[in-house]
């Protein structure tokens, strides 16, 4: 069994060096965001997530949320442990304050995200979902909607879900068949939705499940798609539950992992239809859903983040109690961590978790920027990184989370296969992040289409444009580890510059053979922006070594990056082999000759 | 749930063209040895692959192995599956002639091995553990010892196991604990082992456990190991079986995969010891023990290509059935074959399953002409071969599989993530194989230090050069994928050499500093000797195209070919630059700023 110790030192510098808090203490609204109070808040949020929640990660995974009678029970203490989650004011973290949230900026509210999600994959989805809930109703719902449910959804009270898929649907929306007709000033809502994530519980008093379903004159496809709210408990006028509505858990899916997070099939008005109400206009829901998928596909690129440190955090206690045989260059029998390669794959894990933190960490304040910088020239400018930035941080940190938690397992040796020793868990609890929120197939689509050619790489460009003035800076500083840095970065910048300008060219004549390439440009790109990012890390290690400060603490950053950089950099040029390239044979095939 | 189909053409091409099937015909014993021969035992195994051991892989997943009473309980069916393997002479495909076997050459047994493995990795363990120690008492053992047991092995009639590790030892056998005190005409054992795959069940009469275990006036360390024997019924001298013998299973592992195969813990000698025989000479366990490792080393090897051949055939199957959505340039919804990136992971995972397949047979090939060649001088020489390449096949094949079983995963989408599926499970088994019979990590060590420092590159170089004739054939042929292949490989050679030479160099003046880049330098060369084996099949294919020989089959060989020097290939130049530049970062770090 691990432990998780917040890694508050290194947050801190991340969100005070890399992602500019004092900048995002200057925004309206966010005044308070200091520094001082964000240290105060990690500290306290590292106590609760390594205290209460972490103990329960284990006993979730080998219990399960179990479905009884059609009421599902999740696993031993996480009733009790979300009682003391929303009690303590966590859920209301990144609320907005009129409706009794903190109103914390992104930028301090993503790392204790991150916390939760480290500590408990499956006990962190819970809040995660219902956080999308809520900003769905926040952008689109009437005053009315927002009165009853703004509040509870806000603070945790209520807990909530998104129903999207569909047994025949998949990913593919346009196919959704829900039904929701009309009856005075509601609907009655009937279809079923599979793979809902906390769909069914009792751990609070009500459920806001919001559902895409068709009107019945609505269009064919994605544009006939409509949003509702359909509680689990009707609300009274006062604010006080009535009736149970006509939704059932009808069973929970037998996953690889997060098991103490139930993933429910749904059934909607087996009865007399189960009553929901309109969000926004009618036709418009998936438009509506995208601006919290989007935000929520930040939020699991940090579930990748959050669960390679936990699992680097257990190889790395591991590598150091564990005695075994005489390393290489040692006299006497020691800790495996004295074995180089296994310190190669713990500085893997270390090097790359940090790349994926820091670019997570940045894209919140820029979200942060986005929404809230009194220019609108730069407001527009900040959410283009955004976008930009959102499916790299999604489906380069799940992806390259499957990496680090495998590696987990393999410095744990024989042992890491034995489940008791919980580092297959994190293994198997990671599979699913490349996976919902979209693939990464549909990240990459995504960056490519919308992000890249359809702005001819405007954004891109001008990011590349940073990212070279940064390396400048580097390599001017003196010693090895500056040059390979430098070095790296300056090579994989030339060639994404190359890959993009091939993928927009290709794109205007051969849409599968640029899109054949989406999946390696995202990856290309995420490892050349975490390179970024701990290139920035070790200019500002080097500036506080020379002041003295925190030796041990700036030397390793700068060694973490001088590892990324030889180690993890010239992958980047792989993908952009196969994106430049390997078109034409992965497309070559016929179907029959799979 | 999947099925399995033996992969009987794609095994035929690699046998005949690829691995020299018809060369190993002409050895001494082997002359009937023919293609005609090779096919009909193919055929025949992937029907008992497909139909019997196939349907079971699912059910040893769900049921796993039990332990009930001290008795380890099969998953329903293992048995009778097994009773009818050894029935079909399937146990003895490899054992030698005179103890019953068919004295069938490596590179026909070794297909026959794979199928096993594709269609349940689980069962197959069994049989691969026996055939260890049959090796093992074939070359070490007295004759007394061979007249008792050699034949029941040989056919599967009993089983064999291997007992290494100690719950204090893991991968360093210097620590064995366990006791042999003589007595009379045999040893009393006393000790504990874990990790003993199949180490207790019901499904044979008897179990032959190989144990390493230290006598009373051993020497410390790695020389002071004897191998013993302990069956798990004393065998009487009609050959019948008598007592039970002083050996229990005390618990079974609740693993993370192959939950079919049970692995145990071994209790010797909690009574009065229990009786074992000694296996040639005191003292030299661990050499008799890496005799059979060797050759089980590259057994592993095999699950890597087995378990991706079957992943990837379900993803396959999946692929073409799932209609899901409109793929990119495409006027209507279809199966997601259709989409680019889907095609993408699709050609990773067969294109990958076909380089290690061949090299894999070519070793298995080399193997043969090892043992039976006339010439003595060709004998060291494929001898060479088979000790380098040993390490890569099973480091780089089981690393590569642990990629072509997530990208199975992937391929599914939300459904690889429910156990249902089965994708997961193939996920899941494949974990350990980068592990057991030693890490990735060993095998790097093993590469690098005894068989390319130790000699100074001789034998590497030796390949090398026999590649780079081989790519300069390619690069006479017209078109684009030749082209590609070739420069490809041309590049990835300049790199290795530069690589190995780095490498030998460094080792010389600091070990940890080289050693830090072992593993990076088995997967450079895996990867190039895959596309070594790729480039010399599109070359074949290209003749029989030219032909007019099965048109579609041997395009698909070209297109493979291009795929893996295009997406693959460039993956050996960032592990080439981690071995080159990155050995300073992985070991400047202090273990106190992990």
């Amino acid at each position: 069994m691990s432990n998780y110790t917040a890694p508050v030192r290194d947050m801190l510098f991340v969100m005070n060096e890399l992602a500019g808090l004092d900048a995002v203490g200057t925004l309206p609204g966010y005044e308070e965001a200091s520094a001082d109070l964000a240290e105060a808040i990690l500290e306290e949020a590292g106590r609760f997530a390594g205290e209460v929640i972490a103990p329960l990660n284990v006993i979730g995974d080998r219990e399960g949320s179990r479905l009884i009678d059609g009421k599902v029970v999740p696993p031993t203490g996480f009733a009790d442990a979300y009682r003391q989650f929303v009690d303590g004011g966590w859920g209301a973290v990144a609320s907005e304050i009129d409706h009794g949230g903190q109103g914390l900026p992104q930028l301090l509210a993503k790392p204790v995200t991150e916390m939760w999600n480290s500590a408990n994959l499956s006990f962190a989805l819970c809040p995660m979902l219902t956080q999308g809930a809520l900003e769905a109703l926040e952008h689109h719902g009437s005053d009315e909607l927002k009165a009853v449910y703004l509040s509870k959804l806000a603070t945790g009270e209520w807990t909530g879900t998104m129903n999207l898929t569909e047994p025949q649907a998949g990913s593919d929306l346009a196919a959704v068949r829900t039904k929701a007709v009309p009856e005075g000033d509601h609907y009655r809502i009937s279809g079923n939705k599979i793979f809902i994530t906390w769909g069914e519980h009792d751990m609070t008093d009500n459920i806001v499940h919001l559902v895409l379903a068709r009107l019945p004159d609505a269009p064919e496809g994605v544009k006939g798609i409509s949003l509702f709210v359909v509680p689990k408990y009707l609300v009274n006028a006062d604010g006080s539950l009535g009736l149970r509505n006509d939704v059932q858990c009808v069973s929970l899916e037998h996953k690889m992992g997060i098991h103490g997070s139930p993933t429910a099939v749904l059934a909607f008005g087996e009865k007399d239809g189960a009553i929901g109400y309109l969000v926004g206009e009618p036709n418009r829901g998936l438009e509506y859903m995208f601006t919290m998928m989007n935000h929520a596909r930040l939020g699991v690129g940090l579930e990748g983040v959050a669960i390679s440190e936990r699992a680097y955090q257990q190889a790395r206690d591991y590598a150091r109690d564990r005695v075994q045989g005489k390393a290489i260059g040692q006299r006497a029998a020691g800790a495996i961590i004295k074995h180089p390669d296994v310190r190669r794959m713990l500085m893997l894990m270390k090097s790359q978790t940090e790349a994926m933190r820091a670019l997570a960490y940045v894209t919140a304040a820029y979200m942060d920027q986005a929404a809230r910088h009194p220019d609108p020239v730069q407001r527009a400018y900040y959410q283009a990184r955004v976008d930009l930035l959102t499916p790299v941080v999604k489906g380069w940190s799940t992806e390259t989370a499957q990496e680090v938690t495998s590696l987990g397992v393999q410095v744990h040796g024989g042992m890491g296969f034995i489940e008791e020793t919980g580092a297959a868990q994190h293994m198997r609890d990671a599979r699913i992040i490349t996976i919902y929120e979209g693939t990464t197939g549909i990240q990459a689509n995504d960056l490519l289409g919308r992000k890249t050619v359809r702005e001819e790489g405007k954004t891109l460009q001008a990011l590349i444009e940073e990212i070279r003035a940064d390396v400048a800076r580097v390599a001017e500083l003196e010693g090895e580890a500056f040059r390979q840095i430098a070095a790296g970065l300056e090579e994989a910048l030339r060639v994404l510059e190359a890959t993009a300008s091939h993928l927009i060219a290709t794109a205007a004549n051969d849409m599968p053979l640029a899109f054949s390439g989406a999946v390696p440009y995202l990856m290309q790109l995420g490892i050349v922006c975490g390179g970024w990012q701990m290139a920035r890390a070790a200019c500002i290690a080097k500036a506080r070594l020379d002041a003295g400060d925190d030796v041990a603490f700036h030397q390793a950053k700068i060694v973490s990056a001088q590892f990324y950089a030889t180690h993890v950099l010239p992958r980047a040029q792989a993908h952009a082999h196969a994106a430049l390239h390997g078109g034409q044979a992965t497309l070559a095939l016929d179907e029959s000759a799979f």
